[in-house]
């Protein structure tokens, strides 16, 4: 699967072949650490050749063998090769970073890290020691936005109490068509009658706006800075001080912002309890978002039709968290980004760009701003 | 709720107001039996007011108090009130028609169905007596669509995975991320990568192929005639002899076509055979266009990703089969079409443009074709 192995086993940039490159002392190093544990988020062998061919001359890659993890910010326990190989590394391409990684780079400059959130990253001090941070925010958008789509249909069409009733072989067409008959009220209705409110307007919110508008969905993005107007998909933009009045016309709502101080909970108790009877409340950003005691409340009184959730403060989401037992939550297991056939077409799409960039002195794309914290 | 009781109750048809109408035996009678027991169902007093405003100079309208169901293709028991009422109708607007209710009209024209189905209705032989037949097909296509797609999502992101792991409060991840590592495989896809197959390419077929086309997918259609071309959404259309060949590169597909001779069992154990291992078969037609029991060995065998199933052969489907227990299948109770907030509408209007036509003697909207059974 790897055409060669060990420490700046890449060598030189040559066009020509990856073989034909031979280590030099002088050849600027990027250590690549992308050989994920999970299948899915692995470096495929496609991208791996790709990757190495892109090698410009003056430059060195390691590609690191050992296995890392893709899950959370960054894995605390990186390998004793990548530690070693990172003290001469000038760009770090992994998922995340971990303390104990940077303090053994010696000259680093550049994190492209594979994941979109940074949260944990932004502890690390990297802009204080000049270290550029960039993040895969954008990439995960496409499946993610599939998810909220398919989540909120799953409400809107009852299929939480089709696949209850599936489960006890009962036939029962009454919460579907003669509500006040039945225990449950599914509510029936079409995607295009959703007032859509979407809380960040980024890759994921755009993604998520774009299918809820081409399904004829009203949708009004909330983002820190209104006055960059309303990408593709959004009817209009509003700014935080608006979001009150936003969730009181809301269908449904959708969480898609980075974790940072703002953003801690601000879908807390009063905030769900604007919204109206039959609201669905989807969160594909993180579980800080939420006031998660709140939220199950509010769905165990049936005040929301139904919420789904990919992401949770505490994770794995505990086994007493009453999130798992309400019939009226879509719970996945943080994984809403996973698309294998398609992430590292994306991923290596952006990482190439940058590295283009980087190397012509430009602005880097996804670059994080470390004072919004994302 | 409603504004005149008893038969013939809103008389002639003077514009102004319904109240000043006065039955004249002149008058040509609509009778409309549209007071469904389901409340999704039922004539909502918005539409009623619409449909009394709407009754021409020279017609009466006799709006039956009395329930009716809307299930099926007519109700086999009608009230003693229609019964009595359809003796002197032109026209007959109801959910079907039934064998007793046709044996007391005497001078019936046309029957509008505000049900999509009219199989059990061609036996009776309408045709024959001169009595033209339109049916509701296409209202009911938008909230059908949404269900489709949001099914399709439902295993294209592993909701069933997600759903039955809920169920145990478990958090694995496995079957997303790794998935020799688990017992099932979620086979995590994006919507726009998929190839979906739509076999029927009328109203229902086409509002599944705008959604899916929408969002990026390549979407092919089966239709009786290709030679009428590719409706929008559709990438291209083929004939029943290329469907063989088509469902050996769909990753979904989808029946949307009338139950008829020729559809019976279309999708049968041999062509389910030729599906790719992986692919999600979703039937929103009726129960008659698959063979339950290959489906069901299919499903069970990890052949198929899913099935979406909102029909089937017998209805209530019975206790005792497969389907319900069948984990990779979403089962919902023949609900697809309910869409309180929009089903009036759309009906009202098509009934209002076929009586306008049907008075000016022009070509009815919907008409049942009896030689192809739809």
């Amino acid at each position: 699967m790897s055409s060669g192995l060990g420490t700046r086993d890449s060598g030189l940039g040559k066009e020509s072949s990856p073989e034909s490159r031979v280590p030099s002392p002088e050849s600027r190093l990027v250590v690549a650490d992308v050989r994920a544990r999970a299948p899915a988020w692995t470096l495929t062998p496609e991208a791996e050749a790709r990757l190495r061919a892109a090698v410009p001359e003056g430059w060195a890659l390691h590609l690191v063998e050992a296995e890392t993890i893709s899950d959370g910010d960054g894995n605390p326990a990186p390998s004793p090769e990548v530690v070693d190989a990172i003290a001469d590394a000038e760009v770090y391409f992994g998922f995340g970073m971990s303390a104990p990684l940077l303090a053994a780079a010696q000259q680093l400059r550049w994190v492209q890290s594979a994941a979109a959130g940074v949260k944990s990253l932004l502890g690390l001090g990297l802009p204080e020691q000049g270290i550029l941070l960039t993040n895969a925010a954008g990439i995960h958008a496409a499946p993610m936005a599939d998810l909220v789509l398919g989540g909120v249909i799953h409400f809107l069409r009852g299929f939480d109490v089709a696949v209850a009733q599936q489960r006890e072989a009962q036939w029962v067409r009454e919460p579907w068509v003669n509500p006040a008959a039945g225990a449950v009220d599914v509510r029936p209705r079409e995607v295009a009658d959703c007032r859509v409110l979407i809380f960040g307007a980024g890759g994921i919110g755009q993604a998520v706006a774009r299918r809820f508008a081409a399904l004829g969905a009203c949708c009004v993005g909330v983002r820190r800075r209104p006055e960059l107007g309303a990408p593709a998909g959004f009817e209009r933009v509003v700014g935080d001080e608006a979001l009150d009045d936003e969730l009181r016309r809301a269908d449904v709502v959708v969480l898609s912002a980075p974790a940072t101080a703002s953003t801690e909970r601000v879908l807390d108790g009063r905030r769900l309890g604007l919204l109206q009877p039959g609201a669905i409340v989807v969160n594909v950003a993180r579980g800080t978002l939420v006031d998660e005691t709140a939220l199950a409340e509010a769905l165990a009184a049936g005040r929301l039709r139904g919420a789904v959730l990919d992401v949770y403060t505490q994770e794995p989401l505990p086994a007493a968290s009453p999130l798992w037992r309400l019939p009226n939550v879509l719970a996945t297991p943080h994984v809403s980004a996973v698309s294998p056939a398609r992430f590292w077409d994306r991923m290596l799409a952006l990482f190439l760009e940058n590295w283009g960039r980087y190397r012509r002195g430009e602005r880097l794309l996804n670059l994080v701003d470390a004072s919004a914290g994302y």
